[in-house]
């Protein structure tokens, strides 16, 4: 049913092909789960990058000689095969996800997406070359020092680096596992959104899975950014003026540059390689690297005997270090709403890659090896293509559970770009609201609202008198019929799902409403027979709760479709 | 102007006596700073461990080979003086702080303050033989393994180990730096957290310091106290029995107690010493003990030599088990409220703890070991006196941010025990509103009223129309005269305070409401002139703002302060 992972990287067919290098296996049918109907991933593609464990599959890590075949999937895996994603396959990484670029790989050197000779980033290197190409509607990536929001950047998509702990990492085979998260790659900060909003949940099994209240207000209109005072390409003069645009763009969306001191941040990135920290990484392989260490390629062998030779007194001294770079850094918040960098400073040959492998990594990595370091959430968005073809991808940083925040910027300033979806050529689709899309359970419910609740008609004070604030407006899926139920007072129409083979649809024009959750009882009691508080389609695919109605008192009842929403058609009468 | 310090231990002067023992420098005059009138530890006097860095005074840690002098103050030194408090001297500790038993120092074996047989419990000995003889009014210890809780439960005082970067530790010599807090001991729960109100505070200098949110609700009444399923007590009937009473005595205060799986948590306090952790109280005296380990005494020694001697792959495996811990106890916060343990299990005598120091030391560390591990608040309160005469003391603990709902919680608990203070015979004061204690300035202010805004008089609806909430009624310190003021609608008193010398002051009644900040303007807004919204003293001595009124209105206004209140004086108006 699936390809089989070949048992020597030389006979694997994915080492065959430049592109197929993406993939270290991909499945011919692609692995799902039972799920609802109306489960929110329901009819996505998606890969999985090959630290993360898939039952019966082995997770290579791309080492084959480290191998193992896990019994369970990765709770993250579980998690959106249940909410209706299915697996298409496992990708490529950079050897034990030690690596920003793509290259260190037994599986052969996953290619930039816009040009071959380029490294495609990483170590999720296959997971954006994926998504990047069209391959799948997402991917998920893992991010320890960088390596969910490089390739992002150099692929022209999106790099969501939650905040640590929100997405589990059980199953997940660790870099460093203090740092490590889970990150999602996929071609619009809308799709990565629902992703995390099926993938996040606390998990016990993993011991770094935290439940993290994430900041529910946008960003001030009027928003303050940091920027690198100085910021350094590598003498990528293409970057550079890329990164000039994208500030001007950000400036254009309301925001204000504010230049920090990148200092603390270099002093805690140079940390996560230069300091025992990294032995952190050494630990997560001990055994098998003690016993086979010729099994693991350069120049990841290296970096992980330099882990093996610190003492447990000088991890405790950079910990130490760490902790008081981070008390600087945070004095930076205090200026600034939100941080903007490059994703990465420049572009890379992979022939340029290979002959300096540890510099030119360092490089890569210049404006990511603090972010998870320092506990910050991170979402690396396309900005631009430059004059040489290349894509140019900035990074917005928070602090931990910021993570709506930067998705709500990152959205408006990827449609402000003009780009298209990765390297596909399609155009973006229309912006969602993030806010409806990614609402916390636990303190709001989004209710779609199709009638008198709407805003301005006669019971919308339901809504408002119980702290129900308005989050979009928007239709739903060219699935519905709209009908005037008779003698209703106020007038309130009946919202009907239409059986597509039977029956043409309609987009019927509905408000999404945020509701306290605690306010949502006493909402209910107010609902009178024959509508009810159901689950409703939107035009995007996504499903909300909101108003429906008993077939019965539909029936008879004069269809107000042609209207296109009950607004329109009360209006209509008053013209009459 | 101070007894120096001794150059060797032997000729210390300190070590001539055994209660001596707990000094190890102990001022002639009391060190003090310039601060307002009104600070809110005017009068008080206090006591450093001796690893608290007190500008020009020799820092020892009890190590005198070690000693440094310091050229600045502590934080937490300086915001004490600066509350107003007056520094003692410097008290005597466990030898870098490592142990909780009080013997482990050149300056001698700190007695334990009921029987100077038994040890006094460390590693803040001095500290808290200090406050329970009544010799200051409360100290500062520090609290990595439980130091700050053991020495309180062996000798009936309070100690109060606030959430981890609570209070600075800058400028305190680390024992486990990523672990240390500094704690507070007094013979009070009040005492304990005016202290704490007045030290904690964000410090960017101390890497670990954190400006965290306090949660201000007290626990509810019918409240679920945590015990362990099965206690250990090392043979001690006369624990066994106190413990068994003090969870009955918090039965009738409203609890529940509930059998909690004690088995995480014992294995998180295991990792304090048994596993890489252990290095980083060698990291903190590296340089130090690699030169002259023969200046560090036993069993101390020992134990950083057994730090020394770890990798940094065995700290992270050691981190990542902790972290698993912790996730498997975090379980229990759904099952409880807060977690109740015996401070200690057993006393140990001088002589029982000098012949088998590792032994004794680990028992008495049997309840406290895990509790900065797992990033929990904690304070130990006084339950009881033994039949043989010896204390017997609960600990109180919490998750991160709950210190005020302990304190609320540990002050009805002290009340309710009969007991008199620490060592000195001494009756309880009247225990005091921990919320109005503490109040968090960032949400809302305590203010006092005096007249027209008391519950039930005509203005009282400004103020809860305002969200502000009843947190006290107590009276002003007998400094106060109260008078009619003529003229005014509805009637108003004006409050005058005296000069003691010149004329007779009165306790006034007064209550004390939580203004929220927000709403303080637009209720400042609606005080007409002679009032004012100015400072109160009360009649603990807090101060506290509330209503004054200018002098000019008060002149030959009737003097009702025979009535005690304004409210008694408005009903005598009734009567008559």
């Amino acid at each position: 049913m699936r390809t089989s992972i070949a048992a020597t990287p030389a006979a694997n067919p994915a080492a065959s092909g430049k592109a197929d290098a993406a993939w270290i296996e991909r499945f011919d049918t692609p692995v799902s789960a039972p799920h609802p109907d109306h489960a929110p991933l329901a009819g996505l593609r998606f890969a999985a990058k090959d630290n993360i464990d898939v039952a019966g599959v082995p997770t290579t890590a791309a080492c084959p000689e480290f191998a193992y075949v896990p019994d369970a999937h990765a709770t993250v895996i579980a998690r959106l095969l249940g909410a209706g994603a299915a697996l298409a396959g496992k990708t490529n990484l950079d050897q034990f996800a030690c690596g920003l670029n793509g290259t260190r790989s037994p599986y052969g050197a996953v290619p930039n997406a816009f040009d071959p000779a380029y490294v495609s980033g990483g170590s999720s290197s296959g997971s954006a070359y994926a998504v990047a190409t069209g391959a799948v509607d997402f991917a998920l990536g893992t991010d320890t020092a960088g390596s969910g929001r490089v390739p992002a950047g150099l692929n022209n998509i999106v790099g969501l680096k939650p905040s640590k702990g929100l997405i589990s990492a059980h199953g997940v085979f660790p870099a460093a596992q203090s740092v490590d998260c889970v990150s999602i790659l996929a071609r619009t900060v809308a799709m990565a959104v629902r992703v995390l909003e099926a993938a996040a949940g606390h998990d016990p099994q993993d011991p770094y899975s935290r439940a993290l209240p994430l900041a529910r207000t946008p960003l001030p209109a009027a928003f303050r950014f940091g920027v690198p005072a100085e910021p350094e390409f590598f003498g990528d003069d293409l970057a550079r003026r890329a990164f000039d645009d994208a500030v001007a763009a950000l400036e254009a969306l309301g925001g204000r540059a504010v230049p920090i001191d990148y200092a603390p941040l270099a002093e805690a990135a140079a940390l996560l390689y230069d300091s025992a920290l990294v032995a952190e990484r050494y630990a997560a392989v001990r055994p098998f690297f003690d016993r086979a260490p010729g099994a693991v390629i350069e120049p990841v062998r290296s970096i992980l005997a330099a882990g093996s030779r610190y003492s447990a007194a000088d991890v405790f001294d950079a910990q130490h270090t760490l902790q008081a770079l981070a008390q600087r850094a945070t004095a930076m918040w205090q200026d600034i709403d939100v941080l903007c960098v490059p994703t990465a400073p420049t572009h890379c040959t992979i022939a340029a890659m290979l002959a300096d492998p540890v510099v030119r990594n360092r490089e890569l990595g210049h404006y990511t090896n603090f972010v998870n370091l320092l506990d910050y959430a991170a979402l690396s968005v396309p900005a631009s293509l430059r004059p040489d073809g290349l894509p140019f991808g900035i990074t917005l940083i928070g602090q931990a559970g910021s993570d709506w925040q930067l998705a709500d910027l990152g959205q408006r300033f990827h449609h402000a770009s003009g780009l298209t979806l990765g390297a596909t050529g399609a155009p973006l689709p229309a912006p969602v609201g993030i806010a409806a899309l990614a609402p916390s359970p636990a303190t709001h419910l989004p209710l779609a609202v199709v009638g008198a609740h709407l805003s301005g008609m006669p019971l919308n004070g339901q809504l408002t008198e119980r702290g129900a604030t308005l989050a979009e407006a928007t239709t739903t899926a060219p699935r519905y019929r709209l009908h005037a139920l008779p003698g209703t007072t106020p007038p309130k129409p009946g919202l009907r799902r239409v059986d597509a083979a039977e029956e043409a649809g309609a987009a019927i024009a509905v408000e999404v409403w945020q509701v306290p959750l605690a306010a949502v009882g006493s909402f209910l009691a107010l609902v009178p027979a024959p509508l009810a508080l159901g689950s409703i389609e939107l035009a995007d695919g996504r499903w909300v709760h909101g108003f429906v109605c008993e077939g019965h008192a539909l029936q008879g009842a004069p269809d107000v479709s042609a209207h296109g929403g009950w607004r329109a058609y009360i209006t209509s009468l008053s013209a009459a």
